[in-house]
């Protein structure tokens, strides 16, 4: 097994290492690839994904990306690194879990997931402007909506999950929003075991925020997915925790949802919670080790279970102390 | 003074009218014209905003919008009338509370301000498809940012508040979304007094679930807006209490943000502090009577801290004995 590991910059430096120790615990053939991204490889090398890194990610095909800084005013050349990935990688669905975990200060029973498109949306990249007037493209195709749709639904019967939220806002988009409803329904009629609704996006925002335990999985366009997989996470523990997988036919992409924290980097003190989960993901979507993914989980769950927690938590362990616990309790 | 009053449908004809007999107390000389707009009169007339609705509104400059029910799925020649009615009056600013009201289950220590941009951005309906790609045209103008923000910039300085977070994705989208935030930050420019920040949307949601107390004014574009105005009225006690005011040079709109509630609808249990509140805002921002609205909202205040409530706040008042109560305490 192979994994390309990209720590990219701030804490991801810190957690990636960290994580991919507990890993090799677990898959004691583990091969690792190093590779580069992110903002001091941008200034370094003039582009913030190097081909070097493209083609390891594409021969490893499972990536862990730690967390990339970005510049706050656009600056000539560079392009999110992540975002690339995904796009060069075909990964057309990110899969947000949220748990309620011991520890974190989460709402109790919690357990929903999150499957973003992955591809498309507003994040194609096409804006223009004249400096008075600009517009951005959003696109949204019957294939990607159809396909992450499917994976949605897939990874529903497979976890024994009995309801997809399609979420959308139709209402004022009836053509690119309608169009990934229709086609996310259209996959549903395969599925006649999972029930099916759908929210607007706004209504969805507000509903997770009252009652987050109502929900199992929700199926979201871009954006949409982007914005309502932060707020879970205030809902599950908080970005220290929150994991996420990359998937698709070819690649899978590990990734933590926090960014490269610059206020804390340095220390050893950052959370690798959302690291061990996301390749916990990897485990159990990509390399098909269900048993191994549970271990992992389980682990990080009594961890965190038995009061160990890194200071955003309230904790005092440090990012290696605590997986050291981890690798106590595999 | 004038008000044009628009029912809409489902609940809109339940609190529209108490709210409005609330409003009368308050000036003895209003003067209201009903007019149409939604669902209903969409089936009678085959518009949802006929041509009579919108004169009466320009005409009487303040209107009351209830709401409306509007279509699942397309329908030839249904076009949403709040948001025509939106651009056609000119209303640039969607202006929402969240306040941390008495018995509303409420955090406590909430009182932010959401100013929404409200005629671009996606909401411009442009959009195409093939029936496999659709696309949608996300505008954005440095005019109409500089109006919103000017709008955010003042209403907080009216109101004593401190810090502007300008909300926007302008990591993914610096072209349009980088106009909006600059044109925000040129505006701030000439408030040296009141402080200036940003944050990513994701990012805004996640610290809104997590700590809503920390939010003075947040400035958005019209559908992040759209999208964090629900999510905060989780924290301030649910839709049916979350008021707005569309705000513009020519005419304002007073709005409950909630639906037209199909399922409680011809009960007489609908919650009318949504459009007393949204009443007060028009007498505060544009009847310039800022001690008749705080009598209005105090009277709100008091009959919620005394227990008195809707059905959705777990209450046995009805609509209407809800607003003899609060006539019994302006
Ligand atoms: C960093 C940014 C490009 C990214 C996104 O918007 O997808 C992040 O917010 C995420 O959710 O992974
Ligand atoms: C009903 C809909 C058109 C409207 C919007 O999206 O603006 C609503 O969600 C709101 O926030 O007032």
């Amino acid at each position: 097994m192979k994994l390309c590991v990209i720590n990219g910059d701030g804490i991801g430096r810190e957690v990636v290492p960290q994580a991919v120790r507990v890993l090799r615990r677990l898959l004691p053939d583990l091969q690792t690839v190093d590779a580069e991204a992110g903002w001091d490889t941008f200034r370094q090398q003039g582009t913030a994904l190097p081909a070097a890194t493209l083609a390891a990610a594409r021969d490893c095909g499972a990536v862990l990306f730690g967390a990339v800084s970005s510049p706050a005013y656009p600056v000539a050349g560079y392009r999110s690194p992540i975002v690339q990935l995904r796009r060069e990688l075909g990964c057309h669905a990110n899969v947000r879990p949220t748990l309620s975990l011991p520890g974190c200060g989460a709402a109790g029973g919690i357990d929903l997931l999150i499957v973003r498109e992955n591809t498309e949306d507003l994040y194609v990249g096409e804006e223009q402007s004249d400096g008075d007037t600009a517009t951005a493209i959003k696109r949204i195709t019957r294939a990607a909506s159809r396909r992450v749709a499917e994976t949605a639904f897939r990874l529903a019967q497979d976890g024994g999950r009995r309801r997809v939220t399609i979420v959308h806002k139709a209402n004022i988009m009836p053509l690119t929003d309608g169009l990934f409803r229709d086609a996310a329904r259209a996959v549903a009629a395969d599925y006649p075991q999972i029930a099916v609704d759908e929210l607007l996006v706004d209504t969805a925002a507000l509903k997770l925020a009252q009652a987050a335990q109502g929900f199992d999985v929700l199926l979201a366009p871009n954006l949409y997915g982007d914005i309502l997989s932060d707020l879970a996470a205030a809902f599950g523990g908080g970005l220290g925790v929150a994991a996420s997988l990359n998937l698709g036919a070819e690649a899978a992409i590990a990734e933590p949802v926090h960014g490269s924290a610059p206020d804390i980097a340095g220390r050893g003190i950052a959370n690798p919670v959302a690291s061990l989960l996301s390749l916990a993901l990897l485990l159990r979507h990509w390399w098909a080790r269900p048993t191994l993914a549970a271990t992992l989980e389980q682990a990080v769950r009594r961890t965190l279970g038995d009061g160990i927690a890194t200071p955003d938590l309230g904790g005092d362990a440090g990012t290696a102390a605590f997986c050291d616990a981890v690798l106590a309790r595999l």
